[in-house]
Formats: C-alpha cells, structure tokens, sequence
C-alpha cells in the first residue's frame, strides 16, 4: 500500500524544485530503471508490480497496478516506477571533448543528446544554468540508461568557457567547413538554443566557428535540430580519431 | 466568420482518414505557411488574424484570435491556419542517395528525418505503408518547412527495393565500419522502426550491412534514436563526396 505522504512525495518530484530540495529524482520502466541499478546511483525506494529487480528487499515495495497508475507520469506505466539520489556534481576531471550546452530547453533533445554522448565517449556534459534539468523524467526516459555513464554539470557558461584553456568549438554561420578543416581529440563543442541557436555572450567565447555545410540547393532560411547537430558534429570529430 | 462546416473539415483533417479522403492537410504557423506559399503546393485556403501573407485575396479568410484558437491544433496557435492540396505522388525520377523509411512511427522523428533529408540534398524519402502519414500536422509542424523541398513517397517497401538496381544500405549489428568502408554517391538507406529497428522481411533485402561504431566504453543495449542516425548517415555519406 502507498501512503499519502509517499505519494505525495513522488508527484512532487515532477518539479525542479521539489527534486532539488529532496535530492531526488525519477526514473520509469523496467530498462531504465536496471540501468541505474546497475550503476553507481543510490536507490532510494523502487515501487513495483512484478518482482524481477535486484536490489535491497528493505527499499523495494510491491504494488498495484492501480497504484502504479496513480504515481506515473506516463500514460502507460511500465512495471516500475524507481526514487533515485542526485549525486552530487564532481567537477570534470577529463581533458578530453565535452559538450556544452547554451540553454537547450527541450527535454527530449537533451535526452537524445546525453545518449550521442554516451555513444561516442563523450564523459562531461556542461549544461548552462538555464537549460533543462537533466533530472527531469522526460529527459531521463528520453536518455534510455545513458545518464548513468555521462557526468552532467550545471554551470555559468561563460565563466567555465573563460577558465579552458582548450579550443572551444561554435557551430555559427561562415565557420570553418567541418569536413575538411582541422578537428582536435580535445576542446569544448557548443550547441545552443532550439529557436535562437548560441547567445551573444556565449558567442564571445568560441574561438573555432565551425559550419555543416548544406548540400545540394543551399536554404536560406533552413536549419538543423540541436540534437542532429550534435550527432553531426560528434561523428565528425571521432572519426578523426579513427583516420589518424 | 467560421461557418460550422469549415471547422468541421479543419478538425476532421487531423485524422488520416479525412486527410486522404478530402486531398488535404493541414499547416500552422507564420513561418511554414510561408514557405508551402513559396513551393510548388496549391493552396486551398488560409485562416489569419493578420493580413500579411502573399495569396489570392479569395482563398484569404481573416478571423479572429478566438476562431484561430477554435481550429487550431496547437496550444499557443501562430497567427494562421492554412489548408493545403496533398500532392499527387510522382515516382523518383532521382538515381543518386535515397532514403527509406521501414515503420517509423514518430511524428517527431519523420520531421526531422525530412529535414535532413532537405539539409543533405536528398530529393526523394521513400516511406514503408506502416511509415507515419507525412501529412500529419505534427509531422508538417516538424518540418519546418523542408517537406516542400523533398518528395515523400508511401509504397510497399518490399517490392520497392526488389526493384532498385543499386546498393541497399542498412545500419545492423556487425556491419561494416561507416567510418572506414566505401560509400557511393548513389543507393537507398534504409532506417527501421524505434524500437525494433529494421523488419525480418527488409533486412532481407539489405546487400551493405552498415554500422555505426561505438566510441569510448561498449554498451551492449545502447542504441541511437533513429533521426540521430540518420543524421549520422548522411553526413558520412555526404561528406565523401567532397573527399572525392
């Protein structure tokens, strides 16, 4: 049986705030949910219809599926439903590439991109301040596991970008063509927001401008999705590492 | 003003249904009626709050907010509503890069699959039965305006590929390196369903077994939303012939 308070609890973790007082979070459905199990995160209550995790007996509870329904965020709940700790942020130890992100807003877009990360060993994710809270189910669903292996900071972009020492990276317009200039194994790549793509301020700070050319009759006025541009440029990058 | 009737064939071209049987869909927003205005689309007619589009004056209703809120399929509506002709479908004529859908169902994820598709030059889409109907409005919202740019076909995928002379890609485990094998200027990609990837009966058909490599730490049950590999495919394809 869930009590008031544990449902309370749970919905309440539907907002930012609510999560960042509890330190909690998240995560829905039989993968995800192994995912993190399997993972360095620490459970903090796993409410279940079916007794297929592995995990401490004292944090599990058995439930409906009723009751199931009745916490989910989902219109059709998968299984489980799991309260995870936030870790707390270490700061990036790697000298290798990492994204940054320049308030991304769309969950589902930071979801896919943290798993582009996690497909091309990318370990630090750098999120602006404004940009969406990686801790939010939507993008946790849309990570499918891959949060679990990618270490996402919150962060003043600009004062991080003023303290690399490494190249940073700008998708902009009359940048270096990505196919044929230089990449290195190391440096900083940007992507910005889905409708008003890097900020002036962030714009100071890229001292690479780098372009994907369009192909076949050029567009005005087109653009790419941020999270096909970050597969874009992440597959760019790491073949380089393939040809050397 | 709206008369009863107007607004029941607007609602009804939300279903596909009504969209194949009337020879019509539906697009929203300043920026996408713009560019259908521009394309080679007839238009049927156009509901703003605005007068500031480029069209015959008879096919232009202005109305009100309220009204456009009352036909709109959007939370925020974007100042008009038009309804365009669907186009009778021509068989490619193109012989160079084409790509084939296998049950994508996403409406999301064909927009910006035909994005692409109109950033990398590619002129023809060829979409399995199953494939999301491309003139779904979220698919046309998603577009952003490319579907005007790439001709999108629905036909039996099995006997589609029967018939092409020229390569078949598809991305499956265990293929050959996009990174390091041959790709030509001319052939079909095939991306398969979000969960289940390519059927049993169109891997059959694939002759180029093609993978995307992984980069960093293997993950067994990791995979790529299927715009991201898209998006990763044609870039690589694309990018060889600048090399050439």
């Amino acid at each position: 049986m869930l009590s008031k308070n544990q449902i309370k609890l749970i919905k309440s973790l539907s907002q930012k705030k609510s999560r960042q007082q509890n330190g909690l979070f998240i995560v829905e459905g039989i993968k995800g949910i192994s995912e993190f199990l399997k993972s360095d995160y620490n459970l903090k209550h796993l409410y279940t219809t079916e007794s297929i995790f592995e995990a401490s007996i004292d944090l599990i509870s058995e439930i409906s599926e009723v009751e199931l329904k009745k916490i989910s965020a989902l219109k059709n709940p998968n299984t489980a439903l799991a309260i995870f700790e936030i870790p707390i942020e270490i700061p990036s130890q790697d000298n290798g590439l990492i994204v940054a992100l320049d308030d991304v807003r769309d969950p589902g877009n930071l979801g896919t991109i943290i798993r582009l990360c996690d497909w091309y060993g990318i370990k630090d994710l750098v999120c602006s301040l404004n940009t969406v809270d990686c801790y939010n189910s939507k993008v946790v669903q849309a990570t499918m596991g891959s949060l679990t292996r990618v270490n996402v900071q919150y962060v003043d972009l600009e004062d991080y970008l003023e303290s690399r020492k490494t190249e940073v990276f700008g998708t902009l317009l009359a940048g270096e063509n990505i196919y044929t200039t230089t990449l290195p194994n190391e440096g900083v790549i940007i992507l910005g927001n889905e409708a008003n793509g890097i900020s002036e301020a962030i714009k100071e700070k890229v001292n690479r401008k780098i372009t994907i050319p369009q192909f076949g009759t050029v567009k005005e006025t087109e653009s790419l999705n941020v999270a096909n541009a970050t597969a874009i440029l992440l597959s760019e990058f790491r073949r380089r590492t393939i040809e050397k």
